[in-house]
């Protein structure tokens, strides 16, 4: 526990994992209860693949029929079978399921998949079926994956626990948690075209018990698993997972596919803030706080893995690029501008070796073009002096089929280079047939290739946001204390709390009121006509500046009046407004809404009346560091114009961050707070203030 | 020739193709001057595919020795070779090249492909020989094709002019133009795996002579080219391909990829517009004035080439999704949203139908999903089902690997449901070997596939884009009348000429001047006082309103001018800033600048000093009609709030877009301005005005 602005904080606690879970990967000894002789079987499918898989503890098969499969007696109880078994694969009728898992846990099975489907996915009946399923779990101490899933593989153990159609996906780097089955099977077909192998994979199915927070430890903690792949549609307790996934993170990267992105509608909301944040944009800021990489598409998502598992990571964003042909070079060179990334500006000895051993034709600044008439040396000799070159953080290479020479020979002299380097190469393989040997020579030795050089250029990025994400950890988190004064707080007293000076604007309705008031805010005041029917204020004396004492506001105060009256006497009088006098400045929005998942989702932007339509915010989970509040300001223009901005002069950049994570932390204290927002921050150029605070309480 | 605001103006005139050009891809005999013996060599590939290819011509040889090969005579010499000959393609040494065309020229012959390098691509002296080339072409009357190019493939014809390794691409509807001679090669051989073909494939090399856009007709005329894919780099007549791009797009669909998009830096310029006008985004403009839909990537340009090959048209962009899992549902709506499609809402008797034939756990809301045990026939039937809802425009099938069937035997029964109806169906088939068979049978009938849904949903999206492009051309094109006045033009004057209401802010530097500007303005007018050191005008006595004539602007100037220096006796005073009375309203800005390759560039958008960095605007290229100036506000939310929002109250829309179409065609008209900007244009309830107008004419 640490102190952070008076207040106590945890830090992000160490999740280790839990060893209940291990036997689902690496259980010494399996029985499958509902075991077939029939090929068309699921239960003959897992019996298949278990004993195909190469797992080298005791398979045992349970069904009501005895006989023999793959010359292995099925028992007719679970009784009959010898120890040590930690996992049953379950596929039993939906009825009997139950009771299968208490056979289990009596028998001294701590673990078991269910394969088998019609629970809580087709209706209630069902639902009741999964919830004894459940029930009978607890009282066992059995944890349960499923049902309806096609459970899990480990390919390094190994392990397969499925029934998917043979061969067993290739073994590889590349942990996959997915809440579809069906999604899981295609990409276990898919990887085998494209090349990609997986250390462990697990299909949850309806997430009875396990979910995808409790297996990411399993992956993080797993040492074969270089890159942990999540394919998401949905969330079982949001700080639960944004705690696992951030310590996940730590250990190796994590990627994210986020579905039913555009699912959930607009809630009706209080505030701009509360308008503004779609669900989706909670779970983008929860990736973000937790490091994890949110991928758009499957394809990019399993595009930034293979690089992701097999290069080292980069120390910058500046790429060189070998080819030998334009445009290709040209197609990479857009890549990179639109992924964040930048061309590498070459050094003067860089360019002398390149020019060495080059034709005249050839471009020697990057993209480094060697013409069609490129050998297999000079793609490698080219790659070589990229690499050495200190303003080269990354390298791509192009390689179309070459006209004169075999590309396989292209590939197998620039995998010689990279290897000598601690400096990601990732390749972009265009053509099929005449490369289809050097697709081979790649794989081989592990270097990732792109069929284009646009997903080519989408890897490196990956690389590069994960390395600075490593460096940008956030290191807080708070502990929530839930006020108990509850709905008593006033904007004023919340504001006041949290140190975040505030310019209120308030209404008083006569000059005592007025006067009032202006006691409480401190001289020096302004005063202006409250009126429904009065646009241009100054116009007919409704304005009053510079008011310094009690005195001129009473003076003050009878003189507007008259003058208001006798410009427009048929307006309608409120009374005044009374706001200490705060100088002009930069006005911005500064908000929080409360996510049901993650907690408070702060807001920063451009405020005013207009904020929803010119949607110039950013969004991050709270509770904020300096860091994160800053990288918050710097996506919006109203945070990044607060430096000046042609006649627009420079104001207080610190102070709006400074209120920026202090609202973010009243929000993570007071939870009884569902929306708050500043709208207008006035930004001074010294300080800031709060000139309207607006408070939706839980339950309001 | 119509007339359109009083104005003349040239319909978009019908290009036909060239056909001085026609050899090139179907001549009627042809010689290879510089064929080899030696395979290693380009002019023995070069006959290899030419004799190959099936061309039915006769293929002439032609080398400095004579020899055999194929089983045809090698000539010594042009001469030799018998009528007809309409195509030559030379692979001679760089310096021998103008004289070969010259022979060309003088046997008749009047179209020559040049493969051989070392021109302008390699520096000075290249470009020379390339000159020469040129000068002696013209002479002769012969096209050139190239330099440093390879050639043109006719897979109808058919004929294959390149050197490119066999076997020649299949026949497909796909023309393809390209810059670069290295990507079509690779392209070529990526096909082949993604079973796609060509109709004609054209590499243009240096482009000494015949260029994309001259090409552009030959795919557009071409009736085995269903849809037309560009590769750009450059362009050399940004007008000229706008024109015939434009034609092209008319017949059938154009899809470009236009690289170096982000190579050009900003220029330097005198307007926010200008500033903000990257080159790219010209290029932009250009294409959506053609109706050329802009591919972001390679594969996407192919992606929807394959769509827009093989699917009709659809009627909107409602889409039904039938699907065996929920997972890759899921991922295919959100991919719809980001698309901007939308899920088709299905019809009462749809669903009754679908929940006939499906269990009581599937989806029958779109995306429809039948469970994993959906059969071949239900696929079938479900589909059907969606294609007869009249509220379902186009349909995605999502087929991974069905655990129960073979994917091959639902590719068949769906493909005989796509073939009944007139609604384009995509498939998003995930997986590889499980689902290679079905594949097959996809591409053997024509329905594109694509490895995931969030490409099959890109691959919709273009066809609903080309259906509404198809819909909207726009209609006027007008010839620039270049003003002989020239420079002499003020902005008031300009701005009468051509309709548009002004407010301009003038600056007066004693009583005399204020009393002129305000005669000349018009009653009422405002005064405010001119300076440096004043912000808060009203606050001193420095605004006057409601001034209706001479005698009151007189008197309030020298009360003015007395209370400003009572106030702030030690502020200089320029004098005063009158202006017509205008009422407050909302403000845009309105701006053109020239571009060099395509002419008047304009911008719609949120005006004031923020331009820059708000970034809320849109681009067109001028002039505009009524439709392409409404399109443009709707992409800002300074247009959309034209129709008021929250307490904003909405203001002329009309008023707006007049000023937008009347600059558009000012600019068109006056090529001696450069740049034209109007901000902020005040919008009113009724009328809009120009508060402040600044012009760069051409060489300031």
């Amino acid at each position: 526990m640490g102190v952070f602005m008076g207040r106590p904080y945890f830090l992000w606690f160490n999740r280790r994992m839990d060893t209940s879970l291990l036997p689902f990967f690496q259980p010494k000894g399996v029985v499958i209860v509902g075991a077939s002789t029939s090929p068309e079987k699921l239960g003959y499918g897992v019996a298949r693949n278990l004993i195909q898989s190469g797992y080298k503890g005791a398979v045992h098969l349970v069904a009501q029929k005895s006989g023999e499969i793959f010359g292995k007696q099925i028992h007719t109880s679970l009784q009959d079978i010898p120890d040590p078994v930690e996992l049953a694969i379950l596929i039993v009728p939906t009825k009997a399921t139950a009771g299968a898992i208490e056979d289990c846990g009596k028998r001294g099975i701590k673990a078991a998949v269910i394969v088998s489907a019609g629970f809580r996915e087709v209706g209630e009946e069902g639902a009741k079926l999964e919830q004894q399923c459940v029930e009978v779990a607890k009282q066992h101490g059995v944890r349960l994956l499923g049902p309806n899933c096609i459970g899990t593989i480990d390919t390094h153990f190994p392990l397969d626990t499925t029934f998917l159609q043979p061969p067993m996906p290739s073994q590889g780097g590349i942990g996959f948690i997915s809440h579809s089955g069906a999604f899981a099977a295609a990409i276990v077909d898919w990887a085998r075209e494209e090349g990609f192998g997986f250390s462990r994979i697990v299909s949850l199915g309806n997430q009875a018990d396990v979910n995808e927070t409790d297996m990411l430890p399993m992956l993080a903690e797993d040492k074969a698993t270089k890159v942990i792949v999540l394919y998401m549609e949905s969330i079982s307790n949001g700080k639960r997972f944004v705690q696992h996934a951030s310590e996940a993170a730590k250990q190796k990267p994590v990627i994210a596919l986020k579905v039913g992105r555009f699912e959930a509608g607009q809630k009706a909301a209080a505030s701009h803030t509360g308008a503004l944040a779609a669900s989706d944009i909670a779970f983008d800021a929860a990736f973000e706080k937790a490091g994890v990489l949110r991928a758009e598409t499957a394809e990019q998502m399993f595009d930034w893995a293979q690089a992701l598992e097999n290069c080292p990571l980069p120390k910058g964003n500046r790429i060189g690029i070998v080819t030998n042909a334009g445009g290709p070079g040209v197609i990479a060179a857009d890549s990179l501008e639109r992924e964040g990334l930048v061309l590498a500006q070459l050094s003067e000895s860089t360019l002398t070796a390149l020019s060495a051993i080059l034709p005249p034709a050839a471009s020697i600044h990057n993209p480094v073009d060697m013409l069609a008439s490129a050998s297999p040396k000079q793609y490698a000799q080219c790659l070589e002096i990229l690499l050495q070159d200190e303003s080269v953080d990354s390298a791509m290479v192009i390689l179309p089929p070459p006209p004169m020479f075999k590309a396989e020979d292209v590939a197998k002299s620039v995998n010689e280079v990279i290897v000598k380097f601690d400096k990601p190469v990732v390749i972009a393989l265009l053509g099929s047939t005449l490369v289809g040997n050097a697709l081979s020579e790649f794989r081989n030795a592990k270097v990732p290739t792109y069929p284009f050089p646009e997903r080519a250029a989408s890897a490196l990025a990956a690389l590069v946001k994960r390395a600075n994400g490593l460096q940008s950890l956030p290191t807080l988190q708070f502990e929530s204390k839930v006020s108990k004064v509850g709905r008593l707080w006033t904007p004023d007293k919340l504001m006041r709390e949290y140190g975040i000076p505030t310019a209120l604007i308030k209404l008083a309705r006569d000059e005592n009121e007025a006067i009032a008031i202006a006691n409480e805010l401190g001289y020096p005041v302004v005063m202006k006509i409250a009126s429904p029917d009065i646009s241009h204020k100054s116009d007919v004396g409704g304005v009053m500046l510079n008011i310094h004492n009690e005195q001129t506001l009473q003076s003050g105060y009878a003189q507007m009046m008259k003058q208001v009256k006798s410009a427009m006497p048929k307006a309608r009088i409120d009374g005044v407004h009374i706001q200490r006098q705060i100088p002009e400045g930069q006005e911005v929005i500064v908000g929080m809404v409360r996510d049901p998942q993650f907690g408070p989702l702060m807001m920063f932007g451009s405020g005013g009346v207009e904020v929803e339509g010119l949607k110039d915010v950013a969004f991050a989970l709270g509770p904020l560091d300096q860091a994160e509040a800053e990288s918050m300001m710097r996506k919006t223009w109203a945070g990044r114009k607060l430096k000046g901005f042609r006649s627009i002069p420079p104001v207080d950049e610190n102070a709006t961050r400074d209120v920026l994570v202090k609202l973010s932390i009243l929000a993570a204290e007071h939870e009884e707070v569902d929306e708050i927002e500043i709208n207008p921050l006035r930004v001074l150029t010294n300080g800031a203030a709060a000139v309207d605070v607006r408070i939706k309480f839980k339950g309001e």
